[in-house]
């Protein structure tokens, strides 16, 4: 057995869930078989415990490294830090100067908290905007982390109504059940919807993904700024996944719409831990009036690594960089799929792009694919999340095996013949499930 | 102005409370002049940003580095797992290994989750807790970070109740009203109060500091762990600040008491962000029911730090260093202040001492303390968090200094004179407070 399955094997019997992220969960990619875990990671390049080498054309670190892994430059930058010293009862200089680096980019805001971690800066920002506006209920719409406020919405009646903003079938088990009818979700490009959730439940703050899967509709940011404008709630652009995708800075750059918040984190420190929440003025202060603090936000690691991060993105507009290249993987799973007769579904904006298929057969069509790009020395899926490491040829190479691997889907789909036989471990998982 | 000030200024205008961590605040140790930010950190030194050398005679990192700052062997090996990659697609092995060496020091506990944060760790303990036993009331005693649901503790109807435990005065002012009358704080020793709470409000959770001001009395811990096993209700022992400085894991070992859950944090990486949750199968699974996850918990250098760290203070034994230097540390101040004609109060286990002067001016006299070792090459305070990098030499000299400071105050007393006019700048803040 590999190394990597042989460790998974033994994690799934001393750590709940056997990883600390779902999304890295062995059994989202190909179970029994996924290397697990890695040794070496080097641009696009990541190397199993048994010293395999592959080329990450699936999450990139689940879209930490838009750089690629091990940026030079980034690393140098921590590594003399921490040289240097990486922790103190003295604070690190980086944190102020990165808090004003961040406010060169956004300047629309005044002031800036960090934290290490996205669920942490979610909760930040809904405990500022609960403080300065004096109202507990939010409406969200999209993924904001693991927190109880955020769980919590399916304690409501409808008892799942996160199923389309998180994962279906998700118990808030653990969540207290006195945070009911606190968070209301609603449907993205569903102005009504939202008006009427606003009108009714005496909504202080709105939380959102600018843009995950739809381009907005019908002036929906504008109208969603101006509703929360005229009722004096606080409207919250969460950018821990969309940051730095599509413009130097939030995509709602893109829009000609700001927030009073938005919170980054993902790509912002290339790899290392660091997640920033950006907001007005007259909204931050409010964090004064409340109690925000952690021992381990004061690491100096985090922000040496954005600060670093950062300037290489803005020199290199990395953005327009992983767009195109994006564009290009897209463009490529269209045509292939289209030249094969099969149907194919993709979503997320061109950095960050998924397909399935539109098949009853869609899982198993995806661990098949996920199965014959590790053959191939891909760590490869329906996902593909691009970084300045890859490159055209890269991604030319990447989509030869695709076409390979999607002609003997499509055969499978034309002969209606199972692809059962051609898969050699169970199925992959499509979301939460219990592990044993 | 000294640099470090003049960056603290602009901070306090683009940072809300100025620092991420309110322990850090310069008001904390000398508004106006403490050199706030840090340029180097070797051992038990601290340099500022104008390149001045002070001895670390107070929080050092708030207790993050027992083996000192920048200690060779865990640096190396985060470096070492920096130039071969700290993210990638595939999880690090590190995690597993370190969970693995934390069963192995607590043979109670089957199962671990890692995070950055002791804040976070709190929580997923909560919710893991809450998950396993079904219900949502705790009841606590002692810190346990900054999350909503402690907070929400001053929501209940004495509206100060976490005068005690965190701070006084501290509005929950962002934390949902709903939360009232989940979390119920009892005092230290009192197990009369605690089992009454039990009884009246269905108890699931108990979560306590094991030893914080106080040596346990008439066989307190165990009448807890009775009162927990025999109505069902989980147990958590918050070793994030006490882990590993009087047994090589939890404190709770000293006292043959053995809890459901325990969290670790503060040291386990010396001065890297990583924090643990440890505990028994049966209850840990319940995690597995529930959403806990996060992008940043995947980060390798966190379980990299630990694992050394691990390493190096079971090879040292370093808890044992550590309370040695510190009970010289208590010892030179009790017998200081006795010789003085100074009242000071003691409290803290020894590597974790603090003291307050018996006296209406306690708050100038430490400012003027803290002015005092400054002026003399220390951040120096009236507290002293000992790590191996400290020394019998070290702390004979900072006594000392001591010693001469404490005669000028126990003059001030002794004559009925005020100490302002020997102080140069505004008194120290004892808390949270509001900065201008």
């Amino acid at each position: 057995m590999a190394k990597g399955q042989k460790l998974y094997k033994l994690a799934k019997t001393i750590i709940p869930g056997g990883t600390m992220l779902l999304s890295k969960r062995p059994e989202m990619f190909l179970p029994d078989h996924w290397p697990a875990y890695f040794s070496k990671a080097k641009g696009c390049f990541v190397w199993d415990l048994d010293n395999n080498k592959y080329i990450d054309a699936s999450i990139m670190g689940i879209g930490t490294n838009t750089l690629g892994y091990g940026r030079k430059e980034v690393d140098s930058a921590v590594i003399k830090n921490i040289k240097a010293g990486n922790m103190s009862t003295l604070n690190c200089p980086e944190e102020v100067m990165l808090a004003d680096k961040l406010i060169e980019i956004n300047p629309w805001a005044d002031m800036v908290r960090f934290a290490r971690t996205g669920g942490e800066a979610n909760s930040i920002a809904i405990r500022i905007a609960r403080a300065a506006v004096g109202k507990d209920n939010i409406a969200i719409c999209g993924y904001h982390g693991w927190h109880d406020w955020y769980l919590s919405v399916n304690h409501n009646k409808q008892g799942n109504d996160l199923s389309s903003h998180l994962l279906p079938g998700l118990s808030p088990l653990g969540v207290p059940k006195n945070l009911k009818d606190t968070v209301f979700p609603f449907s993205y490009n569903d102005y009504d919807e939202l008006h009427k959730l606003v009108i009714e439940n005496n909504i202080g703050v709105i939380k959102m993904e600018v843009v995950r899967n739809h381009e907005p509709q019908n002036n929906f940011l504008k109208k969603v700024r101006d509703l929360a404008t005229e009722k004096n709630i606080v409207l919250i652009f969460d950018e821990c996944t969309s940051g730095f995708r599509e413009t130097f800075g939030g995509i709602f750059n893109k829009y000609g719409v700001e927030p009073d918040i938005a919170m980054f984190g993902k790509t912002l420190g290339n790899g290392y831990a660091i997640t920033a929440v950006v907001g007005k003025r007259n909204i931050m202060e409010s964090a004064q009036k409340t109690f925000i603090s952690s021992t381990f936000w004061t690491e100096r690691t985090g922000p040496t690594a954005a600060l670093k991060t950062l300037e290489i993105m803005q020199k290199e507009k990395s953005w327009e960089r992983i767009t195109q290249l994006g564009k290009l993987v897209r463009n490529g799973w269209e045509e292939i799929a289209k030249r094969n007769n099969t149907l194919i579904k993709i979503s997320g904006i061109p950095s960050l792009s998924s397909f399935t298929f539109d098949h009853k057969d869609d899982l198993k069509f995806r661990t098949y694919l996920n199965q014959e790009f590790l053959k191939n020395g891909y760590l490869g899926s329906s996902t593909f999340y691009t970084s300045t490491a890859h490159s055209e040829k890269i991604i030319s190479e990447y989509l030869t095996i695709f076409e390979q691997i999607l002609y003997n889907i499509s055969h499978c789909i034309e002969d209606n013949k199972s692809i059962d036989e051609m898969i050699d471990g169970p199925i992959i998982h499509s979301g939460f499930k219990r592990l044993n």
